[in-house]
């Protein structure tokens, strides 16, 4: 099932998302509001709207977005031109109110130079954890959903701390919505792409797969519900793969993963 | 005006803290209840306890706490034994699931060695926030408090991100209360001290002053503003002074701000 969150003619409400396409735009899906929230089992209410005649928000709200850094052995050789033996996985925190949902505009801020898309698997929480056992990760999870872990390349240097670069507001897109199919994905071998537009030209710059990850999702759920209670609604997205690229006002970037969906935003500058 | 969040007999509210002390221990503070949330005109609903009666929690519920990082030249040279010229300073984020209230216990778990306080001068955003101009800060902050940036120095440089290290369950005790007195304190000069109680001996560890403050006020909330939204109740704390030590399990940290208060919390192991 998915479930996404929609702004509807009369208010803002949770639904099911039906249909067959991974497309957000497509005319074949339909939203089927729910009572209350996703966290329990959805009821439909009865009203839905075709899904592009409504708007889809952020599937989630979440308290906080913890992201890996460093969890794809592609992307360390890329960006930090070091084997991922010697620059082991670390975590970072993007605030929420960096979050948008599908096709809300990507703003640069004149200071963010270099500004890079990493299009990411994420998992969203589904009830308070703590000290989850790798072995039971689904237990915690709601679904999968996608992130777009905006980054000032420049900044993420310079600062060393990666809080600024990442968390600067509409740095931190997700969705299109929430696959709650734990069993859709293999996640030791799923695509990830992603694919830019700029004057005009559409571009595959992320060709990967889940087969690059160094920490997989149990380890990855475990490590940090250690150290941090997560909350229902959080999200944890699982880190870029390779195929980053620096993206400037007018282009539009799509991050693909099949089966979860199509997460695509304009960029603007703010 | 001090104003704090109290779980007294009959549930939990905000409230004016009178009376003529900075320690919440002592026997001469009174809670007044007010009704409904402290960021407009707090109106007291007419019950009070005495405040050593009912119980302190952190004085608001932050979206995020913005931190940050190397922003005393004294503490800049203690830990990173470089000048604060060649180390600027940074930010980072720390998760709501961190904060705890006055004299709620710091819970080290095992894997977090060398956990250090880090007694800071903080405030809390009154309203929506974006790109404050630094002339005007005073027109965003509902007031002043104290954040013990509690920070296992292991995990920090090992991490090389803060996130962890800084964010553990526990590891961000807020409060006393607010001081709502924006012209109470000189933050050119103004004393920031810090106590650890181990093994029954209480000595002074920090024996600062906003002096070494190397960003001043109006120069944080302007760089953190730029990127990030803002919201009411959210924490921005300015950076730990020299003199941060190592905590055990049975010891007492105490930071006080004269006319801010003093935050007291005692080490447990988790």
């Amino acid at each position: 099932m998915r479930l996404g969150r929609i702004a509807h003619p009369d208010g803002i409400c949770f639904a099911i998302i039906e249909g067959d396409s991974d497309d957000p735009q497509s005319d074949k899906l339909v939203a089927k509001e729910i009572a209350g929230t996703p966290y329990t089992t959805p009821e439909p209410t009865g009203r839905e709207w075709k899904l592009n005649e409504v708007r889809l928000l952020a599937p989630t709200l979440p308290t906080k977005v913890v992201a890996l850094g460093r969890n794809y052995a592609d992307h360390v050789a890329e960006v930090f031109k070091e084997s991922a033996e010697s620059l082991p996985p670390t975590i970072f925190i993007k605030p929420s109110t960096a979050v948008i949902g599908p096709e809300a505009p990507i703003k640069i801020p004149d200071f963010a130079t270099k500004v890079e898309f990493e299009g990411e698997l994420a998992v969203v929480i589904s009830k308070v954890s703590k000290n989850i056992d790798p072995e039971n990760w689904q237990d915690h999870v709601l679904g999968f959903t996608i992130c777009n872990d905006v980054s000032s390349r420049d900044l993420q240097f310079q600062d060393g701390q990666w809080a600024r670069a990442k968390g600067i507001d509409t740095f931190c897109p997700i969705g299109p919505w929430i696959q709650t199919d734990l069993n859709a994905l293999d996640l030791d071998d799923h695509k990830i792409n992603a694919y830019l537009t700029h004057e005009g030209k559409r571009e595959q710059k992320q060709d990967s797969n889940t087969n690059q990850m160094i920490v997989k999702m149990g380890g990855i759920l475990a490590e940090i519900s250690q150290s941090m209670t997560l909350l229902p609604g959080d999200v944890i997205t699982t880190g870029s793969p390779a195929g980053t690229a620096p993206m400037y006002d007018g282009d539009r970037i799509e991050v693909e993963i099949p089966k979860v969906g199509i997460l695509a935003n304009p960029i603007e500058n703010a």
